[in-house]
């Protein structure tokens, strides 16, 4: 999407109230104080301020104006926006709040309708604005970033202006940012697609508390990754309102996974804090690819070192030690004193030229390498750092730096970033930035497309609740193995049922409002003979009375095997959902389950299956025969396509599953058809 | 132990070089230019430097000198003691490397026997010196740092420095710094003693890489840790060295694990990073006690008010909604769009009176408060630092702040920094020590003295290892159920032992040489008649056959129940430590273990079988009957005395122990004896 009228704006109308202490007036000081020229002030009393002009009407102006930054009072935007509709404005960002985050549902369509009219695009309402530093551009209330590489995306006006006082300090700049607030025509989609070819960003960075589209966004991030990286957060959990539409055993995954999962798909990165967003940033922005997760720690001093050697090694990099060859020409330019071991430690008489040799030699051998110097006021930190920016210009690969602390590395620092040495507040936060950059560059490189989603639709058999068989049926058609079965409406065809099978059976009531059998005494195991066969149905029958009673069904007793579950839920968000998980205790006390969004392809099986951590169960442990995970993946990925070719079904279990040398088995299955949910 | 020489001392000797450049001048400076008068230059020319006289021996300076800074080179250190000794100084601080940390172990003793002659307590060699900010002693070559109430001990000399040149920015002062290096004479104990008793010091912070004395350690952090907080970081995992002298269970765990089992036996926190440990120091420092995991969120903006809340949830905060009647006092004076819940969030219009009033009336309800302020350019941060600092003032309660970002909110940092109300980097930050600080509150409640260790000393039976059947008897004198049995040497007892036991039993080969009995066919289950017993026998000591066969032991079958694993292994650092997990799978795939350090009393074996995380698999789910932990913990207790009644014993593991609804009973034992380990 083409948002050159919002980011490079030929002029730019404030309209609203210039007067001192007015947010108009601030907005307005911003952008002239950043340098912006074309900035024409509007307002009923055509007052001018800080050398803008003042006009009465956008029209008045008499030169272009692309873009209109509305700050007048919530009751004046709809006329605001009819104004600069007639003059040919076509962006808009809206400040003014008091619209749906109020309650003002009315006030917030309104001027979408006035602005769709007048072929307006705009952000906000109840935003704190954007900027664009390529272009002197800071419509915003918040302080004026260094310019950089970054665009920042926030759903919180607030966390945004925090983020842009901060970037200095944490030596990160922006290309662009945007507070989209309300988001009552511009969203996070939107900028996403518009930062996918902004030469101007390299990396993109998003604040979220929610999506409206999940899967538009997953698609829009998607199409971005492949261009730059992408990192998010996403905060607030949300708690009572999504679960109660996610199934059970989607909802103890929690719907903050489905978010995990989405963002994972997307191809992006997830993080947590504010400040891991910057250290990634700048990883991102000043590093090559990390291609590898070997990376070696050069140090001046052991416990740095060693406390990012342990980070290092539980954030998943392998602080393999040197080859002897390595070692060998090591130990002929360093003293014998140095640890010659991952972290390399020239100890404090480590100099200038000790971490350039030291550097280059290591760089070599290994994918990355993290630099750190702990200076002492009396040593120079300017003459390490060219060593180490030395050493990373040579060898091309990445090299992050930790040069502590303050004033004792405040000579190094500047000469470190002209450079584009990242240098990192500690040398733990250093490889937490080189893993996850490591991940990334996997993933990119293991991208694929998203999986296809079946094409035909069918309504689902009947109406309302599948009964038992029916949803047995069902899943044998599409390639998910169910034992042979009988339906038995009588006692007659009951006991018929049984002996046709062969004994031993197992005998379950069919029934549309008995949810759990075994505790409503529907359920008869091991059955041997037609006598049992008899009593079975006679007790089930009676159990059921009271009960929309349909007969039962018979299954043969199946041999012990290790139990998986299955399950489809629709996630408010995100649509459907696939979860897969080890059964019964292991989901209970450990909850070791894994979720993705449906469909889901081979591969995709594949690693849900691998990636639980009861997968060497699986496998065979304890002299058990393995698991046919072949077939499971199979299955996995045919169920996962259900909701697709049945639009009509939310929810459905497949509890047990068993998991055979031999094939896969379900044991037990529950559809849930939407008519149950909304009737 | 009176460090007051040390750290108090009537007159310093600087001995060693004080020409521009070395070593000695640069700690002659950092002492000068931080203001202590009493120092003199001791060296072979007499040649003093900064104002400080020069002489060629300390005994020529005529003026009591307590302390000597040692920087004479590597060679001149003993003379250099000797010359101090004659002169009657009792402590030193050996600021010289070239001893044990490169081989030179045999220098390093021949100073601590010179030091010991003379009575001279010293830190080093190979350190980076000592500070008290209250004597303006400052012999280090590292950045003076401000005063505060906050003593810092570090094994690692450079990360040391990094702490003192950082601190200023971190908003943490020190009273005491010690880098005590090699630890040849003083060490980590005798610093953690002497911190105990110092008024100056409210808060303590050590950073280590290892521990000598594991026992002494804890004892010493216990008897600190009664009278104020210590906050440790422990770095450097080591790996195959430790772990071979552990035993299966054991190494499972993880030598670290072990740290952190001695750091939380000490009452000591444990965190992992530098900024966590600063983070951590200032909360102590200024708040009061944080008695309850209720907290509030006050704030002028959602997004990071959100972000605060997530995290405060992840580490055990309780982030409640408000009381309605709470609710009702804060609809009365806050305008109706702010947000009554917590967060508390009362928008961008948030000012001075807003967090007053807001805090002040959330901290009657809440255990304690978080109060963010995003600042734009145009707000008043100093005003809303009043409000913060005056409810904080009122309540008594602990109130720490997040004020965002950098020079939007500079005004506030000192109101805040002066009125005692922490300021973090950012919520997440803030909520973390929090958390912390609550813990450290109910662990400090909960203080109950160390389990006592068993008195009597025997010596077990026979040399080197114990047969299964002298094993089991001595677990049964020790109130450890084992299951009756018989041993048998010959067919003939061992049939005659089956009959007496009863049918089915178990046979099981005794051999002192057989580790893993089953893989070798040690093993006959489900014998039911003495045919079977006499082919069981036979079979047995066939499988046997060249190995030292000493007959069978014969058990009644034990019918099902859970199984658990209880291991006894020594730790190099710290002796003999108990562990505790579900047997099988859960072990081998969720490594689901827990470790104390031996002997546990009541309590503690409760806390661990509660904090394993299969715990509900013991207390019966899935209609299992719940098993007897009354009976478990007490045989917890019992066992994990063993080592202290029995010296020789290094490793115990009882796997399966079954527990059972009516008590527990041994499956199997293993006693490993000192000599199989040293033999």
């Amino acid at each position: 999407m083409s948002l050159q009228a919002l980011f490079n704006p030929r002029g730019v109308a404030l309209c609203g109230s210039t007067s001192p202490g007015k947010i108009g007036f601030e907005l307005l000081r911003n952008m002239v104080e950043g340098g912006y020229g074309d900035v024409y002030a509007v307002n009923p009393k055509a007052q001018g301020a800080l050398g803008a002009p003042g006009f009465a009407a956008v029209a008045d102006i008499g030169r272009p104006v692309d873009l209109a930054i509305v700050a007048a009072p919530v009751r004046a935007v709809m006329s605001v926006l009819e104004d600069c509709g007639r003059a040919g404005v076509s962006a808009a960002v809206i400040i003014t709040a008091g619209f749906s985050e109020v309650g003002n549902e009315e006030g917030e369509e309104a001027i979408r309708e006035v602005a769709a009219k007048h072929g307006i695009r705009f952000v906000g309402p109840n935003c704190a604005g954007i900027v664009n530093t390529r272009h002197d551009l800071y419509p915003t209330l918040e302080t004026r970033p260094p310019a950089g590489d970054v665009a920042f995306i926030s759903q919180s006006g607030a966390l945004g202006g925090a983020v842009l006082a901060w970037a200095e300090k944490q030596g990160v700049g922006f290309s662009k940012f945007v507070s989209y607030g309300n988001a009552a025509d511009l969203n996070e989609i939107d900028f996403l697609e518009y930062l996918m070819e902004d030469d101007e960003t390299k990396v993109a960075a998003l604040y979220i508390e929610t999506v409206s589209d999940g899967r538009g966004f997953v698609e829009a991030a998607r199409a971005l990754t492949a261009q730059k990286p992408l990192v998010v957060i996403k905060s607030g959990r949300t708690r009572s309102g999504q679960r109660a539409t996610l199934s059970h055993t989607g909802s103890m995954a929690g719907s903050d996974t489905v978010y995990d999962e989405a963002i994972r798909a997307a191809g992006a990165i997830r993080v947590h804090t504010i400040e891991e967003m910057f250290d990634l940033c700048k990883g991102f922005v000043s590093l090559p690819p990390v291609r590898g997760r070997k990376v070696a720690i050069v140090t001046n001093s052991g416990g740095p070192g060693v406390l990012a050697a342990d980070r290092a090694e539980e954030v998943g990099l392998d602080v393999a030690p040197p080859s002897a060859k390595l070692r060998e020409r090591l130990e002929a330019f360093l003293p014998s004193y140095c640890a010659f071991e991952n972290p390399f430690d020239m100890t404090v008489e480590g100099d200038e030229e000790g971490y350039r040799r030291t550097l280059s030699a290591v760089l070599e051998e290994y994918d990355a390498a993290l630099a750190i110097d702990v200076c002492t006021p009396y040593l120079d930190s300017l003459s390490h750092a060219r060593g180490v920016c030395d050493a990373a210009e040579v060898s091309g690969k990445p090299v992050a730096a930790n040069f502590m602390a303050d004033k004792t590395v405040a000579a190094a620092l500047p000469h470190l970033k002209a450079r584009g040495v990242p240098d990192f507040v500690t040398g733990e936060r250093a490889v937490a930035v080189l893993a996850q950059m490591a991940r990334y560059a996997v993933a990119r490189e293991d991208r694929r497309p998203l999986p296809e989603i079946p094409a035909e639709e069918h309504a689902l058999p009947g109406r309302g609740a599948l009964l038992e068989p029916e949803a047995m049926t069902l899943l044998a058609e599409h390639g998910i193995p169910v034992p042979e079965f009988r339906f038995a409406p009588d006692l007659r065809s009951a006991v018929d049922g049984c002996t046709a099978l062969g004994y031993p059976v197992v005998m379950k009531v069919v029934s549309a409002d008995i949810l759990h059998k075994s505790d409503a005494g529907g359920v008869a195991l091991d059955i041997r003979n037609e006598g049992m066969a008899e009593a079975a149905f006679l007790r089930i029958e009676q159990a059921a009375s009271g009960h929309d009673f349909r007969g039962v069904v018979v299954y043969p007793m199946v041999r012990a095997a290790q139990e998986v579950l299955l399950g489809l839920s629709r996630d408010p968000q995100f649509g459907s959902v696939v979860v897969f998980g080890l059964g019964g205790i292991y989901t209970e006390v450990w909850r070791d389950i894994v979720l993705r969004l449906a469909p889901v392809d081979r591969r995709g099986a594949e690693e849900m299956i691998r990636s639980i951590h009861g997968y060497p169960i699986l496998t065979g442990i304890r002299g058990q025969p393995p698991g046919d995970l072949d077939a499971l993946a199979d299955v996995l990925v045919n169920f996962s396509q259900l909701p697709f070719r049945y639009p009509e079904i939310v929810e459905v279990d497949l509890n047990p599953v068993f998991v055979r040398s031999d094939g896969v088995l379900v044991g037990d299955v529950r559809i849930i058809h939407k008519e149950q949910i909304n009737g």
